[in-house]
């Protein structure tokens, strides 16, 4: 079948490596991810060193101001104060470990890690298999795969290093060159540990980020209303009105705004853009005060209003705006009622999104109250009707102004990204990215920013490889490759 | 543009190999779909020699007793008792064959199998095409192409084969070392060729698996009332309430598991999940008794108390349960009337499932009630959804307890089964799979599961050749090629 | 981690022609997106000098007939006469480019030729930037990229040419050898342009097509009656009734058809397919004449009955028609008051397409009046759909009698024609595809049928190269590759 001779064989400067590479890739190595010499060279010279920009995370402000120092790597990577992580206890409960370890009587630091160590090699070709090595090596600086048989050992180490001052959330922070950190925060909340950082900087800027999805929360009157005591006070305001609920709402805009925020967040099931009357509206929040169930009618329109006002609000601040559609949340109730919501019993759900979603847009388009916008979907089916949505806005006053975001949540993953990245490149300006954001209450999850740019640099290393991209421009795709990983986002978001 | 020089090559063991093969692929030899060295490791030690647990099927209980023997190949390929092969059926009307050789006048074995042999070479990138020649080669040991050039030798040499005891039904089933088949069984069915086969084992475990369809199809009153009546003798009671149905269908529930029966199957458009009150299902129930057809509202009410009765059985016997969810059925009614149901006119739906899926399973996890369970979509912009539904509702009591099953039907080919592994890999653990079925009704469909096993190690070997899981692993790896391909679905079956 | 030493490869004859290419592939070189050397000698010996069906365009054919001279390169690739091509326009807004040098007062020929030159680096992984470059070389024979730096040069460059008799109109569809073009032409039209081109025949056939969407629009009354009179005037009727509007129609038809026509086309949101009576038909007519406007269940029906008719009428014709479904338009109404529609502000939907079309698809069957038919989707998700609908009506009359369509506008870009080819072939027979469409309203964007070729190349080139089709059949699959690139559509069409 073959003939055998001497290969003489024409080769380009630089082929040698190409050919070495292809059956020497290793785990987790520093070229890991990138495929090709120039997805390497775009890696190491354009994207491992800028610095980052988490523009939208869930860190707790008061772990940051109080500069945490966590008790062992269980409450850290597992179970952290009240919450866990609940990519890692889904994981778990699809292994067969029993909820007892999770959030039940058995929980005890070293058997839940060792149950989350027997887990680790299972979750193979999920993030979280990733996502754990990159942490131990970034993080830590250990290089072992986690398993039953190194479970103690990198409990221990893990453990050790915890309890020095390097691995204090601060420096945890610092050590992975982040600019700026955006929390996600409450319009009643008084962001006092926002102001304790400010007082203490620790070289990170730590900036607040407008999330009213309570005070949007009509369909449980009876937590409703709780919830618009705390929101008047904070305000200084009765609400005994939805004019109120929109004035009290701008004072606490106006104060995030003077502590620094520059962007807002939804979570939404699907867009609302019912026609409505402002009287309606104002009936609808009457009827919730009263402690009454609204319709489904009645909660659309109440919702079409509220988002369009709170869209206003931020296009008038100048900040961005940006909205995450498509979950299905507390889906098994009998886990709900014993622990609660975001522990692991979410999903994807498949509701329409261009109908409602076009006429909102348009909407505030037609007003000229449309502010820097980013999409984010959980459904992947969605993603080329967000990205034409949101190019539909696009107005010519800033270069990307309504952007298609990163993948999120379950979409936070290699598959999850690429298909983001060819969504938005065919169908978009993939050069006017604002690129990655953890979403995450972690402290170590910095090393997704790591992920998300070798897979971009992996993306563009191969286009180029294959003749897609051509060679002779690769300053020119070294330095998109900055801004996607940091240009971009500060000069979109303009912290 | 090149520079010529001896080209002195740092090699690593085992390149050679690799470069090898980058231009020696062959069709359908021993390494056919396996692309690098690693997937063909996996592949040739850990895959290739693993029994087959077939446990979803639609071989005919009766062919199996009777260990038929063929025809010719045409029967066994194309027109098989009362039923073809409507995959092949649907390409050869693609391809502008007369109905007249399928299900109309014209049909004789020779030319019909002509006609497949002309359209056999148009339907390459089909999996049909894969199909054709894995059967030929790994059933007949032909490895010629089927082309109307090879028509008659082919035909003449299998017809020769099939007229031998080594091609009767029973010996093809041996032939690929399946230990289990689980058939397809409608409730009243008394199971009497199951038990044949239990008398006269050959080998091959054949086990009824529990499709209650029939028994939901209340939309067509009259021919429902005729199914009670067949259901009712075969239970041994009166159908006249829903209580008598639901207790009908316990007894045979119950006599079904004495016969093996470990499992049950649903095909639905999507997943019925309306409020309802017992006393409503009863009324619907005697409407349709009168012959009245119920409203759309009535219907769904009633699949739903109908579905979730079922799986309260299901999860009382601890067997597993399987939905297919997401075909548009008989859409073409001439042919429909000329030639029945599942003759080649049925298509992928794009009803949502999210909403319905979830409040389903909430409701059977709430009541403790939720048995093991395997979700099957048509449509892969539901696998996501699926996914996601599926692994919100584990609950620690056992490894993979909820399944997102296998491409199905369209989707049973090489793109849909990467889609669905990827899906399943980046959402869950794709260790915990439980692989493949041929959901087929004929006997030489096993190589499907060779085909499976070679797109299953392919994807395994990419990844570890591309680093992206540690090749230091390659034992633990080959475990779960091992376990996707046969362990997995014999412990979670416990046949 | 390597040992060192001469390198003794056993090399097949070719293999160093394909490692050569690992690193070699050059932008927009001759063998620009072929990454094997299979899918090169495909292209080149199947595909490169096929000659071009066009058979869905949307040329002005006055500009066709008066074998226009563009005055600038401006004119012909961003704003040519009233309308501009969207395309760019939305990249453009995307860039941050103002609208004042689009539709607005600073529009002028240099400086918004400088802006869209300023875009196009930022284009890259947009197809626009590979369609930019393609015309460039192709067209122009300009082998430069186009950014700041070239702007200048390339703009004159192209300038002078097109002042040359070489680049009037007839001459750019000459130059790329296409045989037929189809325009895209109202039932009102007269058609005089055609006929112009018919007495003064240039060589390549240019033949109307039928597109009736303005004679379904009821939904705004004033301007569909003034439409009517219109039509009305066109036919030599006077339309005051729904039979009158169709036996209007049907003249026309009879009119387009003796001037050559072949096929139909409709634009829809979805497929409408409700149950109606001609009584009703007649009734919402009258409502319409009266200028009121009519129900959204009423706007169905009429909507469900004209598809029909029109597509009976076709299928008396021996046309083929096309359905073009899933765009949501004029989703910005700022944008549509100052520019009007088809300017860049359309989008993908997302609505349900499976249960009514298969239902319409259903009706025409079962009356024998299905005509050849291809389907287009705009949303990928509903790739599947379409393709498993289109599927299920083939009846054996003619080889690929049911299509499923080429990736339409959005989806026209590499990622999109893949997934179309990869549905299309795991679903269907890709060897019946008829093949490539432009779409376009430029005499110059023949260069995306050598894009889909050259897709086309690879995609069956990987699969002889990775063993998934068979090597020996190369004379078989390049065959495949003049019937999809040429020879389908001509048997198809029969023009």
């Amino acid at each position: 079948m073959f003939d055998r001779f001497l290969f003489v064989f024409p080769v380009k400067p630089g082929m040698t490596e190409i050919l070495k590479t292809l059956y020497t890739m290793s785990f987790i190595d520093k070229d890991f991810m990138l495929q090709t010499k120039t997805a390497r060279k775009l890696y190491h010279e354009h994207a491992e060193n800028m610095p980052i920009i988490d523009y939208h995370c869930h860190l707790v402000p008061q772990q940051i101001a109080e500069n945490i120092q966590f008790r062992d790597i269980t409450q850290l990577w597992l179970v952290d104060g009240h919450y866990g992580d609940h990519y890692k206890w889904r994981a778990m409960r699809a292994n067969g470990v029993s909820e007892d370890y999770l959030t039940g009587g058995k929980y005890n630091s070293w058997e839940t890690f060792q149950k989350w160590a027997e887990t680790v090699p299972y979750t193979m070709r999920n993030p979280l298999y990733h996502w754990t090595h990159l942490e131990l090596s970034r993080v830590f600086g250990i290089d072992k795969l986690l398993s039953p048989k190194t479970a103690r050992e990198i409990f221990d180490e893990c453990n050790a290093k915890l309890a020095t001052e390097e691995f204090r959330g601060q420096a945890l922070i610092r050590k992975f060159g982040v600019e700026v950190v955006c929390t996600t925060d409450d319009p009643a909340d008084d962001l006092r540990y926002h102001k304790m950082i400010l007082e203490k900087p620790f070289g990170t800027k730590v900036i607040p980020a407008w999330r009213p999805d309570k005070a949007m929360a009509i369909e449980d009157p009876k937590s409703y209303k709780e919830y618009l005591v705390k929101l008047g006070e904070a305000a200084d305001i009765m609400i005994d009105s939805y004019t109120d609920l929109i004035e009290a709402l701008q004072r606490r805009h106006d104060f995030f705004a003077s502590m620094g925020c520059k962007l807002s967040d939804h979570g939404l099931e699907t867009f609302y853009a019912a026609d409505y009357k402002q009287i309606e509206i104002e009936a609808i929040f009457k009827m919730v005060l009263l402690g009454r169930r609204v319709s489904e009618l009645e909660l659309n329109k109440f919702r079409s209003a509220f988002l369009h006002d709170m869209a206003v609000m931020d296009a008038k601040a100048g900040w961005a705006q940006q909205f995450h559609v498509g979950a299905i949340r507390n889906n098994n109730s009998k886990m709900f009622g014993l622990v609660g919501p975001d522990t692991g019993f979410d999903a994807i759900h498949d509701l329409p999104t261009a109908a409602a979603g076009h006429k909102f847009f348009d909407r505030l388009a037609s007003e000229d109250a449309l502010a820097k916008t980013i999409l984010y979907c959980l459904n992947p089916k969605d993603n080329e009707v967000m990205m034409t949505m949101a190019y539909t806005f696009n107005d010519g006053t800033f270069p990307g102004k309504m952007q298609f975001g990163s993948g999120w949540w379950f979409l936070d993953q290699e598959v999850g990204m690429r298909r983001q990245m060819d969504a938005l490149s065919v169908l978009g300006l993939f050069s006017r990215f604002v690129g990655m954001l953890t979403d995450s209450r972690s402290f170590i999850s910095y090393p997704r920013h790591e992920y998300f740019r070798r897979i971009l640099c992996d993306v563009l290393g191969k286009d180029v490889e294959e003749g897609k991209l051509p060679a002779s421009e690769l300053d020119f795709i070294g330095k998109m490759v900055e801004d996607i990983s940091y240009n971009n986002a500060k000069n979109y978001f303009n912290f």
